[in-house]
């Protein structure tokens, strides 16, 4: 059952028609600084320049390439945001410089190829969404041979945590579990119906609906236990969407904290502004999305729980071989596995362990 | 814009293919002592006849028809739950007798005409879902002439009430947009963008989202505070799509308490089995969700808020005009209209309103 294209663009594009979905991004102000000091400390690369937003939502990005100085900007939507963007760029009295274009950025069709493609295009975990796809497909169909990428690199990273979600998801999912019982007693009792053939796939969706989904969260510094690994770089100037079907990569981490418990991993990511070879940023601007007390970011951290949580202290070591797919129902959602192997300082191997979670 | 039947399949029955969803209905005591004793107190209408289960689910109105002596009862479920359903007929022994088919009641074909057509298609405010439309397709088609329903009628209600409800709503409202003032201006003076262009539109989508969209309540009766009115009744044997296709009623309701406010209206619904004129029930069934203590159900009633309330005393009487629409976006949602005339027992009449909200 693969979604097809009307099915997937009904689903996807909803959220992103509201208002309140637009203002939740544009109030986040880490994401906002990047992007604004990265047009605004590089305007080399927007003077004169033509423009193309992939995704350009209320059309914030498209506005400041304009204030920046870009001759022309194509500010793409899919959704009925365009209007929104339209309006706003008329009362900003640029009108005459950024054109908003309504379609789906693999339909429409731009009168001329442009120097420089802006694009806030990161979901959850960075992949989640899959719009690079679409950045991509623009990428190749209308960026100049010398053109550049904003943001022009993305980095997924992961590492080792601690939290005390899982142990609450664990008890949602008893409780369920619990509750399913005494529901299968009433329905034996006053109806007369065996229900414990579905005892075990009610438990199994419980499962993956309270231990093995992914979960937002804004992560404490402190959560994190150990180091942390980079498990994808992408240049944005030059990755396929092959590249990015699947996120395969195996590493090391060694536990920083003593005598505490591995509750899963965290997985985040930050994009880079650094411009091109051949033509770089004056500055180079950072977009982090790690946990952070005071920067912290809508995306937040996606964290992966294990049940139970495994013993570990300073300088034990993971083994940590990590692999996300697209899920085969749908492609803008993930699918991710864990493998771990510890090795206590002592020498002395842990059991090693195997989870699979959906990224939803 | 109007969804296709692939987006609208996906969207609509994706809920439905959880356990956890069907477990809620299944836990609704109401509803399922209602269906339960409509079969077994009536089992002359089952015992040796052919029975359709529209929409079967996870197969329980099936599995008693077959318990209550069906020769045969083919069970409809359009989601992957017919595979559990399959499982639940064969732990209970009645393979034999229930065939489930998977696919939606509008494509699959049986291999007879059937005495019984039973289904559990009533969603809020009774026609919320539109699955009554598949009833009636399946009924045209495979309901022999002399055949029953069950239900066999259905009635939707509304009357006035008081909540604190609206209260919280504009609250609720007020926040946001108060959110939305000091948005525009961070936004103003952090990053140059002037966004007063979009207060009305956002002011009006976050309108229609706390304001003018109909909630899901579990009344309390003390709630109600006029006499209720049926507003449609509908005989499931003969009801077409487009009697159901708008809802259009004028009614009066008297109100029944001392100095209260109105703050909007309640919308409810019951069923009756009744068995067909020519072969009736030897027992009469209601399923009402009218506002209870005792006997509430998942569906709860619907509820109409007014922004402000309007105080009303014991004796005035309100002449209301209802009419129900489905969304143009989608024809499984609802869109409500209440106008209002209130004549104080004064003789003293009150500015009339018309007040427009969404059921989704
Ligand atoms: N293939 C595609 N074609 C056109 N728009 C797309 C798209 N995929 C995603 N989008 C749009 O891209 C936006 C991503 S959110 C970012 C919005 C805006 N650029 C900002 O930075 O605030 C959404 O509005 C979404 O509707
Ligand atoms: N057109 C259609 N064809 C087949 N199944 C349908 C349908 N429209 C709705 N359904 C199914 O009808 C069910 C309604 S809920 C009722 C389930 C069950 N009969 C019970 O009483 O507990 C859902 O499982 C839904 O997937």
């Amino acid at each position: 059952l693969r979604v097809d294209k009307e099915v997937d663009y009904a689903q996807y594009f909803c959220t992103y028609a509201f208002l309140y979905h637009q203002k939740e991004m544009l109030s986040d102000r880490v994401r906002m600084d990047a992007y604004f000091h990265s047009i605004f400390s590089n305007t080399h690369h927007f003077l004169g320049k033509t423009v193309l937003d992939v995704g350009t939502g209320s059309g914030i990005l498209a506005i400041w390439s304009a204030k920046a100085g870009a001759r022309k900007v194509y500010a793409v939507e899919a959704t009925k945001m365009s209007e929104h963007a339209r309006a706003l760029v008329r009362a900003n009295n640029l009108e005459t410089v950024v054109e908003v274009i309504e379609g789906s950025m693999e339909d429409v069709s731009l009168p001329e190829k442009v120097d420089v493609i802006i694009s806030e295009w990161m979901g959850y975990f960075l992949l989640r969404e899959s719009m690079f796809d679409s950045v991509i497909c623009a990428r190749d169909r209308w960026l100049k041979p010398t053109g550049v990428m904003y943001p022009s690199h993305a980095r997924m990273w992961v590492a080792p945590i601690r939290s005390g979600l899982g142990d609450q998801k664990k008890n949602d999912y008893e409780g369920s579990m619990d509750d399913w019982h005494s529901f299968m007693d009433e329905t034996k009792t006053y109806y007369g119906v065996d229900m414990s053939v579905l005892t075990k796939p009610f438990s199994e969706e419980q499962k993956k609906y309270y231990l093995q989904t992914s979960l937002w969260n804004n992560l404490h510094p402190h959560q994190v236990i150990g180091t942390a690994a980079i498990v994808k770089e992408i240049d944005c100037l030059t990755a396929t969407v092959a590249d990015i079907l699947e996120v395969r990569s195996t590493f090391s981490s060694l536990i920083t904290v003593e005598n505490t418990r591995l509750c899963g991993f965290g997985g985040w990511f930050d994009v880079h502004f650094r411009g091109r070879r051949e033509d770089p940023a004056a500055k180079e601007i950072e977009l982090t999305t790690a946990p952070s007390i005071e920067n912290s970011t809508h995306w937040g951290q996606q964290v992966f729980l294990l049940h139970p949580p495994v013993r570990v202290s300073v300088e034990d070591a993971l083994d940590v071989s990590f692999s996300m797919n697209r899920s085969k129902e749908n492609h803008r959602l993930m699918e991710v596995e864990f493998g771990c192997d510890i090795k206590q300082c002592s020498g002395k191997l842990l059991p090693s362990f195997r989870n699979k979670f959906y990224l939803e």
